[in-house]
């Protein structure tokens, strides 16, 4: 199943729906107890999917709504914890001159730096060296602490995508890259979450690519990665607590911008798409902050 | 003005209060109209703080508790962001080998990472490697974005410690401290909000320390941090919108654990206290996860 939240067309109130191509159903015009918000959905996904599977096909037309016509939102639009890692497929690390790490570099970003799914990624007035990062998203379903590997999987609740957008010369200031990974209106997240069900056991084996303006500028398979997703939520579990509704993107692979000759940067009046197959394709305009 | 935030006798609700040494008055039995949570009261203080000066000695015994007979919550119990500078006292980056820097180091810590006043400290289940770090820590007061250093005060609602816990061995473990800065439980921030009019114009020259079982293990002052409180607020704000409530802990001097030799790590038993003059103690008690 997809899923999106977007702001309803009465009230503009956050609101999570089943996307089927084209059309949106509110969750709650399927099954009206259910919670109207993505994380408390999660939280009750177990006791509440087989209803709304149930209910989808006798939805009437007069609930669909069309997807184009919605204002979307990160598909969860205030989580908790937004985890991220740094270097995960093998051509990236060697592009920045990285080894290929043996622990997943971790940081941290903050929910103002988030995006929706249309919106404009926000080139920020101190840096032109503006950069797309295409990256499967874990979207956590249940409390988790302390999972081994094997068991990791269970805690998934589904996956979407983020464009990881870099201001470069901020991420370099220092050792730490949380300054160029914070700035507001850089983190496109969306357009959907997949449920784990509809994927691959860990997401494994799917096409993910950007494109700029039309030209496909990165282009890999999620099976590259070198910290599979049932290994990085057991280790992220190790050290704290992931909640229904925690993020976590997974590292870009080879072909950023940066690491041309000459280097690409965005700027105003492009269009960035990052594509997870199977999942969907999340495009923005970039436009001056 | 010196500000708690702790879980109210009836009901257990986070409340917060004005603390007049071992008393505690809560905000809403001097302003009945004032928010009863910290973010909330922040936001409205320009309008609140003369009334609630004003009514502060006429509140009767019946509204004073003892503050050792509340359950002290971080003063701000749910940051929207807690922001992190690694390297700002020059004997600090030069116990751990690593140059004077010309930025700030900058990390994020989640919001599970934070631990009460007077809650253990847990040391995790993977690593002795235990580490304190007492941090004057700034409390924002007014929405920020692209503040010149010569205002940025003027953002600043006051001041709170924390003890910046670090797990040395997972800091390590890539070039991102994320990891070492992130374990559940090892984030102690407060015991209590001093407002920015109650210390010097950057809460600048504060005596700074921590005591582990009594000895005192770091010993300096806030004027010797390499970004001014004023400079690391604008730096962020240039970066992200700061809001009301978001704290940036600034750092910590030099004396740590795991520069002395032999190294010295925090076990179960230990208890650890981090204190700014004019602020606090900020006092834990270390346990095992």
């Amino acid at each position: 199943m997809h899923l999106a939240s977007y702001f309803s067309r009465e009230g503009g109130i956050p609101t999570v729906g089943v996307v089927e191509w084209t059309e949106v159903i509110a969750v709650r015009d399927l099954v009206p107890e259910a919670p109207g918000d993505m994380i408390g959905l999660i939280g009750q996904w177990p006791a509440l999917k087989e209803k709304i599977a149930a209910a989808l096909p006798q939805a009437p037309a007069s609930v669909r709504q069309a997807l184009s016509s919605l204002t979307l939102l990160p598909p969860v639009p205030q989580p908790g914890k937004i985890l991220c890692i740094g270097l995960n497929y093998a051509l990236h690390a060697k592009e920045g001159g990285n080894p290929i790490p043996d622990y997943p570099a971790f940081f941290i970003r903050v929910q103002s730096s988030l995006v929706a799914p249309g919106a404009p990624v926000l080139r920020p007035r101190v840096s032109e060296k503006l950069d797309y990062e295409c990256e499967l998203t874990i979207v956590i379903g249940r409390t988790a602490h302390d999972v081994p590997e094997a068991e990791a999987l269970e805690y998934v609740f589904g996956y979407t995508i983020m464009n990881d957008v870099s201001v470069r010369d901020y991420q370099r200031k220092s050792t730490q890259w949380t300054a160029g990974k914070n700035f507001n209106a850089t983190g496109p997240l969306g357009p959907v979450i997949a449920t784990a069900d509809a994927l691959p056991p860990g997401a494994h084996g799917l096409g993910i690519r950007t494109r700029l303006n039309g030209l496909v500028m990165q282009e890999s398979d999620t099976s590259d990665m070198i910290f599979s997703v049932a290994r990085t939520v057991s280790l992220l579990s190790e050290i704290m607590t992931l909640e229904p509704g925690d993020v976590i993107a997974t590292g870009t692979p080879s072909g950023v911008g940066y690491a041309r000759t000459p280097p690409v940067w965005m700027k105003p009046g492009d269009v960035v798409e990052v594509e997870v197959d199977g999942i969907g394709t999340l495009s923005n305009p970039v436009a001056d902050a």
